[in-house]
């Protein structure tokens, strides 16, 4: 199970750890990268090919702004690519979300929520699940202590 | 290989059907499920139960307006749950859009763009290839496919 | 009179309390419930018919983002369901409101405005008020309050 | 069971009529009016006066662009007003329906969907229910037809 | 030479001291009111009754979200009224500016820029002017001397 | 009674002859310009200049997409300037809304509604009216003609 | 004088049109591209490095949706890109114009209007017109001849 | 090698210093003007006529808002214009995008991103790289020293 993160910028580094996290407490294995699409595109191609060469399955990419990152590395691989659009600057994030989202057939990027880093880990660990049997019982496991958790706060509720 | 194809409403099945397209064109198996989420929620939840028995691996749902179908059916099964917003209404599909893809962690729906059902499918199958390396194949194929007809287009080009 | 306040996390607590001060003032009995519709879909349906068994009359539903609570909620009784969006994230909430707003026919979720907590309490006691003759006398009373709270500013105003 | 459905401009009809639909549908008595807030004030107050003494129940209005009319119609009276945004002109209704939603407290208007019509009637009907056995009755049969219209549906799907 | 101001909340008053700063300055007379369109109807119509008969020869009136205040306004008076769209609340104002100024015909409001008290009165002084050549004189005298400020700040720009 | 009418472009023509059409009826003497602020500046500056002198007391001026018409305008002028957005292009208005009304201090457009060209020219009657009684008599049998067509609608509606 | 027009899909081709409409008018030699940054990549790559070699001097790129096509041209040469968001799907163009605009330094795009090829032409000439006098000459021409134009229409001009 | 940047109010001096900073790194001659398009019109018309005189080769302009000042100059001049939209207000800088990018044709104004004075700036340097060789050089130096620190960055990355 190998997962790769990708941002373009370190001022989007502890966003991006959340994914991280999620990750670790799941036992995906993943290498991280910093590769602004714009700013170093040879890099990035060639640090495309050797995930490719050894195995990486999954990649999360998180971009702000005009936020073509995603698309640039769905444009290069066949690995499902998820989007995280990140809020950065006045438009709440709208701008990455729409640049992100809007990819032309056959080239998909699929996007997660702005700013929610941890469910492109979530979701790259649920297409993880369909190929690993255990990685979907770790989750279901998880989901089912999230709803313990969520049944102990409405019982403990006071308002 | 078994995909599953929601939408709420027979007013999205033509939209849909380029889902299904692709489906066909690389040879992955699926069932087709017309199930609004608010006016059949039981419907809908005896129908995920018999899709997780009988082996989907990945589901894609298609929306209008509110749009909850994919993340309703992402809060009940493991299985990855890509979501389309579809453009009904006069706010151009960005009422959808929103509504699938600022799922709370850590239920994640993976969005595509606005009508794009043909890019569900796609990323499905891109899913679905981490699994099957016949599938990725196929989809490689189709990719040099398209670069070949983008080549003599550009070759054609009068202008 | 019964009304039922319910919000997906805690973290929407301190907002939701707004509603609880206004049924308290009008002397509206109501319980309040901490649950996910993503999270915790079970919890919700099981606390859902509980309600309707205990001739819950009104209900007001919070949430962020995806917002799915309210319709959710919508799509399983036919107690009135008023919907709060809840400003979280960069998008001033419109995301919300668009979630909840445009819900599919024939299962309405009528909504009151960003963050405003207290004015779906008010519109509770309305339709409460239908019913129960004594609490439109209360409401009277309050606006004929605040029609004389704003009559004491205008003629204290100094500008 | 008296509801009363306003509108403010004849260009408003068609659409409204989904809404009497609805309450034809249900047995709900309902009177309609057309009456702008901006053109008409002294009529429309006396209007609502009339309404309030025959005893009118709930109140459903449509209006589009700047859209004053449910909340002016609010400020002048207790009973549960449902506004119903219209899209006209250029941008989709989203003009109408944050000049509907976005109230002050503690005078609110519920929204429902841009052009929905008749889920303000439904919503109406769910109000009036929670005074009116009978009537939930009569939602629940349509309700539950619209589950087996759904099954049916979905059973014969081709695709 | 009279005007008025209106808003609807206290909370506004910092804001439309902006606007009265301005009259100050250009030596017109005006009255203050604070009265929410929606909170004290009947309280607005008797002011502006008033207003009517003591000469009032403009309006400014500020309101944020749903923002009827100055189209109810403009609805039962001739004298032209000039509307501010409030920041407040996450939509930036947005909702405001459409509220006031997408008026149906034939009651305009005439709308100036977000939270932009200032030019509201700067707008009405311009009116008055028609009226009053000495005002006419003043404000020329004003904007004789921004441009004389202009043309010394690109004088001494250091950059 | 003097206005004057601009718009930059002969495609706008039928959009703002609806103006014309109003000051017809109230009997306001017009001009009408057709000089876009950015292909022609020195013929605005000029023509500008000329109604200065002519005694013309307002301006209203429509214009789409960036729309800055109205604000040059307001420029290089005392008379007060009525801006009406034209909805051009795919993003209905709003840019010529926004680009028109968010001028700085103190140099203020009003604007009407998108595409509203006949309540600028309202708008602009209620400016003339503050000097001239006879217009605002005028106004007022309009005004009382639309409540009485209003009642008759009201009267008549067969819904 | 060497440009290049690139777009991305045969379906723009017409809308790129003016803008070599533009480069004829003007003398201005150029080259035209239908090459997808997702579709294609190496293809574009390959362009771009011939494209540099014989010496071409400004580029435009028009695209929609996610458009990054202006971008990543951008991230692979020095020439100047100016990108045209093209309005295609339910926004209107926003999510084209946001994609475009929003680059990150020190990359940029310089866009110019939705849908508006020809000032994207138009702005490469002033570029161009930049090293070559003869070529500002004719843009001279050009504006005046504009200026003419609406000179005559204004004469002209019944209304 | 002659630039020139300007902006309409003090208040974004800080924000344009970016664009100076660039223009210093990359040795090319700037002059620099606060002068608003509103407020001082004539001043504005004088500047770029003596900026022609000396030889200005490329033009950027910020402004917020209604953001005039870009469009105003591009009428007035056949010096490339780059405007930068100013996030000022609660609209996080759409409104000003929007005003300076929708121009009309033939007179466009080219737009980078959001508060992004640096890329007005670089997008300069790439404008006068055209004519001017040694600065293309030093263009292509810079971009190396960022694909440089990339990789260091992704080297040295601890995640």
């Amino acid at each position: 199970m190998k997962a790769a993160i990708f941002f373009g910028s370190l001022s989007d580094k502890a966003m991006m750890q959340k994914a991280a996290d999620v990750f670790k407490e799941m036992g995906v294995e993943y290498s991280a990268h910093v590769i602004s699409a714009h700013r170093a595109p040879e890099l990035l191609s060639k640090t495309l090919a050797e995930l490719e060469k050894c195995g990486t399955e999954v990649i999360i990419a998180g971009a702000g702004l005009a936020a073509h990152l995603p698309g640039v590395i769905a444009s290069q691989t066949l690995i499902p690519v998820i989007g995280i659009p990140i809020n950065s600057g006045g438009l709440g994030g709208l701008d990455a979300l729409l640049s992100i989202v809007q990819m032309p057939k056959p080239i998909p990027v699929a996007a997660v929520g702005i700013d929610n880093a941890a469910n492109a880990a979530n979701f790259a660990c649920q297409i993880l699940a369909v190929k690993y049997p255990a990685l979907k019982e770790k989750l279901a496991v998880s989901r089912a202590k999230i709803k313990a958790e969520m049944a102990k706060a409405e019982e403990d509720l006071e308002f």
